[in-house]
């Protein structure tokens, strides 16, 4: 079961064609890994002030299908992958009242520390607790 | 009362200074008034169904203090002034944790009939619906 | 003589409507002022390492006629007013192929002290070839 | 030879960590596109009036090296793969001032009829200018 995020379309999200601006799907994006965090009890300003930032090193969307205004949307996370440094989140976007998939994507995600921008592992329990919320990796793949 | 409409403040909502980018106030204020037309039964998707687009005419927005990534916010509309084919918001973003007063703005708003561009009056229904649920035009102002 | 500048609408600018988002006109408002900076021979991050930021307190924007995409703009800046830690920006936005006025606005910019965010005076040799680039504020206003 | 257009960063384009915000160099890579486009003497609303518009159906990006506020990019496109209704762009984004690569994509653009949404083959005389344009695609891999 992925972690999922509901959000609502609005007219600022969209572009010319009556649709989502294809580039904003990659902020809806954002907001469901954010709230994940949140929900494992951490903040990106706490990690800041642990000197430790997120960086974003790849994004591969595939747009299969337009939102639309005030269309609901859920936002889906689940853990792809995950090396000592980078984490690869799996996500999708779905409108609620049709349930059709709109959009999905892998990001990787570098924990990198803020004084010198090296990478660093992510905070151990902070993967923990996302795996736990997300029920996503199983224990064969972390090796 | 105001109509209220909570939101958060994400990583694509701030800008270099560290905070939040002063154009995206603008945007929050927009989702409150979306929200708000919902609360009245109405959907801006209806309304272009109807023939009826609403166009913004003017912002006045002052900003007071910086809201900050993760801060919740809440985001206030009430009708300050009324004729037949524009209304005035008045709109305030306070943030949750302290009650501070960020930023508020007038913000001018127009009923057109989309067809022709033409400027029309605000459907009565709609006007009446949008008093009731901020109560805060009195009888006397509408004449 | 106001300083110009000109640009380009995109697909990135563009809502639903078929228009320029109006709340992305302060972005090209914004563009030209960074640009007045620049002429000046100065850069807001040379500013910064100087320990002086300039923090916007007051949009006052109204929109007169939509620009569309692939439409050439001219962004317009002059200095309307000034006080000490204040300067007041007339800004306009003109479409070039029919010098149509779209939008206008004062903006208000303070100068602060970016270590502790107190109000400073306008750094005076700046505020000067500003005046002079733009050509825009009499000497009597200045008093 | 890649096609390449030039643009400046602003301060609309960062965000809290004091660097370009990932996803808007998607939005730096389309105006390199819509460029490419109008050299090839065509734009957008023109090929809307013809009733074809393109959709954007994958975005695959890597970000090597962050940009900052003020600096002077070059964004490169040039044609990777095309069939009938679709054409790969390969994209990057180099910092003029040091040559350094800081972002790559590929995207994924398929020509879609807009009175019905259904795929259509790119018109030939367009295709064949931006490759004349782009020098990009040996002749053998158009089969």
């Amino acid at each position: 079961m992925p972690f999922q995020w509901p959000l609502r379309v609005y007219i600022e999200d969209t572009d010319l064609g009556g649709i989502v601006y294809y580039v904003n799907y990659l902020k809806f994006m954002e907001r469901a890994r954010t709230e994940l965090l949140r929900q494992c009890g951490r903040s990106q300003q706490e990690l800041m002030a642990d000197d430790i930032i997120f960086v974003v090193t790849r994004t591969d969307c595939r747009y299969l299908s337009p939102a639309r205004l005030d269309d609901e949307l859920l936002v889906e996370v689940s853990i792809e992958q995950a090396s000592g440094v980078r984490v690869s989140f799996q996500q999708r976007i779905i409108r609620q009242s049709d349930e059709r998939l709109l959009c999905e994507a892998d990001v990787d995600v570098a924990c990198v520390r803020a004084s010198d921008m090296r990478p660093v592992r992510w905070p151990y329990n902070l993967f923990e607790s996302m795996k736990t919320v997300t029920k996503s990796l199983p224990a064969a793949e972390e090796k």
